[in-house]
């Protein structure tokens, strides 16, 4: 069994479900709305215990996932959410082994996703034109030892990008529709285009161009996510929701008619 | 370049967006509602390729992924989409390496993509008490070169499961909460448990008892995809979309106190 | 207490829940996949009664409401659904003694619902280029006897309309944007201006026109409407539902600055 | 032209897009977070016209609609949202001249619209066991003139309703299967039963019991309202979105077997 140490990150989650990410240090209160926790009292026991605030509040100590971690990130960019993440790395085919272009690193969530899933054989290749993103990026994906399966690159992905042969290509950008010359050079036969955007205007002109371009099998969807909330007589779905995050607009090269 | 070869799979995409799963046997010729195509033609030819159907039609050779593979499976039971399977990968904690136990394997669609994100080192653990189940999925997951990262088991989930110290406990069964003991006994500390569930009066069952039985952080979630028609001065969500394919509830396991 | 009688229109719903508009003809048998019904049986029965087909199949025999009969209009063109018409009438200020000036006419749906709520005191003036459709919905007005709440002008909503201090101005056509000029000379202080469209390229067109005409509280909405399926033991929303209809576009007249 | 004169009510929208309802009084100034207007200036000018607060900022005077009306009323218990409302309306039958229970009066938002359709002929039953309500809504209804053509009545919809042949039959009450019989009792041939739930147990139990009691076409939704940011190049759903107020289940009365 794996036991609590000093150092490691522990994410509380309290009686009233609020979520912190705390790093475990000997002889520290962490101070929240429902109280304090001693952290020593956490060295030793197992992930998954409870422990009481000085106000009696019972928060349990997880383990973070790489989810909970990136979710936890300090936002410098719109990040994407979990329901866009999943549908990204499932119909971006992208797998363990896989080799990835992506841009811009931006906050570093996607790269941090897509490095967890293409271990441990294969690749991201990261490109931001801002050096402090990517520094940003390197810094989060070290401490989650996930810096190998990550290439950061400083360049702007409409014209700097040396790969070939990649799997999948996903874009995170303003003007997606100028990188996607880009993409087909460094794409493999087949290999999967992904593009992510807020706004409508971006989603036309992007699918157009991907259109002359030569890609086929282009699609276009929305993911919303609503949350139950569940209890026995007075289950019902919650008050609110997001209305919409991007929309995610994926396409596979073909070979263009000689 | 990879070039198609006598007995591959080939994923046509037609004129009108069609798709068609088809094994390339030399001298056969292939017939859809859009003529037919000689499948010798595509012999040595590079996956992507364009070819001529004998009315005109121009169909496209993809290369299938494996969520082609899995789409184009019989459903000897209701599947799950994608727009749910990429949600339950990622908040399932399912990665490169992740041990989970699964049931029941039904058609194998999510059994296969399982096995395809906890390769090279993990290992999924399948339950069902349908031997031909099993059976119809150890094919498929051969046919994938996928069955090294599977454990196909003959048995029921809610008594039979002899794992311990997985990461994930994946249901898609009709009484879900009958498992969670099961579940709970198999987990590690903070393992993720995943249910999933086309009925509500399923879900109350499942989150009350999981409730009692020492689990938190305890979600239910629907997942919906809206597809767009993209085309310059006439884009519009489609007409028509899946209103609901199933509940996804998560929990993690935590320690109940002595 | 009202009686089935020779000549009146019956809506049919069968045990298999599909629905048939019927006009009662003595005898005559009425057809259907759930067999046939003798429609003399029906005379001097009570609306809500239930008739047995000759394949033993319970049908209801209902008195239609207006929006029965709308829903069974012959589709000449697109129709505007009921989760649609709704959120038109009331965010629309429609309501008995309203003065409401509507184009196309189309195939009378919403000409026949509009007229239902001005009604007894109010005016709908209905324009369309079309006199065939002009036509069509005269005859399906004047079996509801709602005629004399419209008038029926053959003319472009662009130019054409003579009516002034209106109190709703609503456009279903394919360039709405060519005629807010026309609304905003129709319509009183603060009257309302409705515009429903399938595309997000018309609404962006409508909508930076409105800006600039003179109008504000401009607001654009979709209506999703989801139906459940209820069953003890077995509740869940349906399985489709439809994705898209259209866009509402409101907004309301002010004063320009001198 | 109508004219703005003391005692009126406006409804302000600043320049960004707040809106308040204030009451036109000499001499007083409206304070809000852009400043305050002095509301003498407004006598004597036409609604939709323009004033410019103290800071700057350009606030328009629109005549408030019954809509806004409602939606501005204190909320005593929840409120049912204009989606909803007008989906009630049509597809619940109400209509001029139409003759309608509902329950409870609660904050009156129901009960004011179903006043201003079924005006100038019909009229609605509105039962309440909670006489502040009743007295609430009497002083609401009484300031719109919209009290002639309703009956506030203090009594349980369960057992106290007396009127019968009514065409419609509207709940939104905790336990609404508790009040199906006296529905069945009050509704005419073919009459309309709506109610109103925010929880699934509630409309499980109501859908089950109408079963029971002689109704049919019974069908239960939700209606989902997006709103869309228009802006040229920025175009996008909003952000945020309810995710639930409410589901709607309506039936008809039919005959019961003798």
């Amino acid at each position: 069994m794996e036991t609590i140490c000093e150092g490691d990150t522990v994410l509380f989650m309290t009686e009233k479900k609020k979520k912190y990410m705390v790093k475990i240090v000997r002889g520290k209160k962490y101070h929240a709305s429902e109280g304090y926790v001693d952290l020593s009292e956490l060295l030793g026991k197992r992930y998954g215990c409870k422990v009481k605030s000085n106000t009696g509040s019972t928060w349990v100590a997880l383990k973070p996932t790489i989810l909970d971690y990136v979710l936890h990130y300090p936002r410098i960019t719109q990040i994407i959410y979990p329901k866009d993440l999943g549908y990204i790395i499932l119909v971006g085919g992208v797998r363990p082994g896989s080799r990835v272009v992506e841009a811009g690193t931006g906050s570093g969530v996607l790269t941090t996703i897509l490095a967890s899933y293409v271990a441990p054989t294969g690749k991201v290749y990261s490109y931001d034109v801002e050096e402090e993103y990517l520094e940003n990026a390197r810094k989060n994906l070290d401490k989650l030892s996930l810096l190998q399966y990550v290439e950061l690159k400083h360049g702007n992905v409409e014209k700097d990008v040396a790969e070939k042969e990649v799997d999948s290509f996903i874009l995170d950008v303003p003007e997606p529709w100028k990188a996607i010359k880009s993409a087909y050079s460094a794409l493999r036969d087949g290999g999967i285009f992904v593009s992510v955007s807020p706004t409508i205007e971006q989603v036309i002109e992007t699918v157009e161009t991907l259109r002359k371009e030569g890609f086929e099998d282009i699609s276009t969807v929305e993911i919303l996510s609503r949350e139950m909330r569940v209890k026995k007589g007075m289950t019902r779905p919650v008050h609110i929701m997001h209305a919409h995050t991007c929309y995610i607009t994926t396409a596979r090269k073909i070979l263009n008619e000689e």
